[in-house]
């Protein structure tokens, strides 16, 4: 037996007006994931818990099967994972952009203008070899990824995790001082090194030869780093040793690939996986088929709801749960059934009014070949509250799908 | 967002003979709680736990979203503090009864007959200035309440919440020595204490002028004072600081204000609300549509259900029930549905045969702008099990109500 696992993010909602108080998962044309909730059993799911709206990083924690809210430190770790970026257990990673501040360092853009991942890459280089007086002991590791996007890790002795963002959030504020959050020693010290490095960020990129160039083309200059986020890899007892199964994640959003990483998970990459609109879910359908030959577990993520309800674009959430319709419909058109089973969630419900997360339970559907099929016939919000798995929560998906495959330990004799 | 969230004290039950096998809610003609089940979500809740009978005190400690079993430090506290009496977090509280024992000190009467108030609090004034010998460092702080009812405070250092109850319990049983229960001199201490208070207050009490008056009047004499339920104030993080709100609370019943009290609420007296079967619920409406001008929550509680099933009345308890949906229309007719959301449960099980409370589920209905309507179209115990909301917590209430208000914090990123 083996196993397809597919997140629709944020893809639960609230019934919206503009809807006739449907949810967009109510009103989209779905037969494929009508079909598995006609021959499956369904329910409805607290990911961390009733009312309380999880961040995806923590929302994948518990989809994976762990208690989220002991394991979770922080997403810069995740990010940096995700990203490729090679992160050891004790190192302490942030989250930075590339951004634009004038000579108070007031922010302009916090992006840069969106710089090109080739000017950031230029950039970057000017942070290779940083040591900061007096901090000597303490590695520093930058490395940009896409766009304006870039991770920073600190490895050493004495460093902390406690500590404020640098990065104001908002156009037309100064750049935030970083506080240590405890009154350890190594709070302060990493503070101390992230303001120190944000200064030097800006004394070596402000006259960059790039950013004057990129000014005469009317760019915004890239001259400082902002960090936010610091966490730590969380220590979890990988997948592939808990259950003993091969266990394949494939998505675009490097946060949860971060999460699958750190859960000892394959990454596959998938060309035109792209966690946009245009994403690509028919290439991603494919390679999940194609994993499940050699693997016995396949997480496939699809980001596009979630973007679509921060957006409060509800044509394209219908839009992009239509897709997912047709990555269901390809995987159960081209998997051997008989062996399969494929469970469909969301890591969160994301409201196109609030176009914020929100505490809302998830549909879920659990389709394979010996569960208990229930009455439930549509995919949606209301139609999975009367399935027969009730009412669960998200750290329980893993094992009840590790027990279809015959992988859980019994307690006891 | 707003919310009016109406609690009836132990208007859950189980199915009953007399009313051919219904219970009092599915009995009774209640067109404005069909109506909320109607247009809202339904479920039902275990408030601490499947098969476990809630005291109030610890059931409303769980509605209000505590970790109940881990904050609960005995009732004497909440009813001191919903009484109105000043309490200090270090007071060692006791609920107390005027009870009527014979000369062997074996009770009669657990409730002094529920002597009138007016004659309870000359009674009391035997207690304003007591010292004890050999405990003068323990200030003696001893007010009565309604009819029968009081609490005492024991203020000072070397003091425990660790000590048994003086009250037996029941008739026909001897006044119970007060015994310390863990090894610690304070337990020790405060057990004398107890003791020796007991003593005191039979001497005082049993030829007291008023007593003699009471028996020719063939009233119980109030000649004891029996105490129960060592409690301290628990240290919450109060509403208002934890979810950002205006809370406020409705109610008569000392226990419920205490821990709405503790809890940060403010508390709103109405008159008319007695706590009783001639409590006037379309007062307590008034005053929850008036307060919700100016404040984001407001707690309504009504006691009568409870009482009725105390004392086997099933027809007063559906008669209160018709009350409550009288409360119920009232506020529906009377605020912005538009904008409030209208929460409407029981905090226990009383069941009207045992006359106990009791572990089964409580129904639970929440109506407002933006929940998932299910298919439920009647407010009872049976209905509920068939809603939208499944099987929740008591604790669970309260992040689902305030994510709702937009009041709940997202974990994670």
């Amino acid at each position: 037996m083996k196993a397809i696992f597919i997140v629709g993010d944020g893809m639960a909602d609230r019934p919206l007006a503009e809807l006739n108080s449907k949810t967009p998962l109510e009103a989209a044309t779905k037969p494929s994931l009508n079909w598995l909730a006609e021959k499956g059993v369904c329910g409805i799911m607290d990911v961390i818990a009733p009312g309380i709206p999880p961040g995806s990083d923590v929302a994948h924690l518990a989809l994976l099967g762990y208690d989220a809210e002991k394991v979770y430190s922080g997403r810069g770790a995740f990010e940096a994972t995700g990203f490729g970026v090679e992160i050891l257990p004790n190192d302490v990673a942030f989250r930075c952009n590339f951004a634009t501040v004038d000579s108070k360092l007031t922010v302009i853009d916090r992006r840069a203008g969106r710089i090109a991942t080739i000017d950031a890459d230029r950039l970057a280089k000017e942070f290779r070899e940083v040591t900061l007086k007096g901090h000597e002991d303490a590695q520093i590791i930058f490395q940009n990824t896409i766009q304006h996007r870039a991770a920073l890790l600190l490895r050493g002795a004495h460093l902390s995790t406690m500590v404020s963002d640098s990065d104001p959030y908002k156009v037309g504020k100064k750049v935030s001082e970083v506080h240590p959050l405890d009154s350890t020693a190594e709070a302060e010290k990493t503070a101390q090194i992230i303001n120190e490095l944000t200064h030097y960020s800006y004394r070596v990129l402000k006259d960059h030869p790039l950013n004057t160039e990129r000014q005469t083309r009317g760019l915004y200059p890239a001259n400082i780093i902002l960090c936010r986020g610091a966490g730590k890899l969380p220590d979890l007892t990988p997948l592939p040793l808990q259950y003993g199964i091969n266990a394949v994640a494939i998505g675009a959003m490097p946060l949860v690939k971060g999460v699958c990483k750190a859960a000892g998970m394959k990454l596959i990459n998938v060309s035109g996986a792209t966690g946009t609109y245009e994403t690509n879910v028919l290439a991603k359908a494919e390679a999940a088929v194609e994993a499940l030959r050699s693997n016995d577990f396949i997480f496939v993520h699809v980001k596009a709801p979630d973007i679509a309800s921060h957006d409060g674009r509800v044509d394209e959430k219908v839009r992009m749960i239509r897709k997912i319709d047709q990555l269901v419909e390809y995987i159960t058109r081209n998997v051997d059934l008989s062996e399969t089973y494929i469970a469909l969630t969301a890591d969160h419900t994301t409201s196109s009014r609030t176009k914020e997360h929100e505490g809302d339970p998830v549909p879920l559907v659990i389709y394979g070949p010996e569960v208990r099929i229930d009455d439930v016939n549509e995919f949606g919000e209301r139609a999975c509250a009367k399935g027969g798995l009730g009412r669960i929560r998200g750290k329980d998906l893993m094992p009840i799908l590790m027990n279809f495959l015959g992988k859980t330990k019994k307690i006891g004799a």
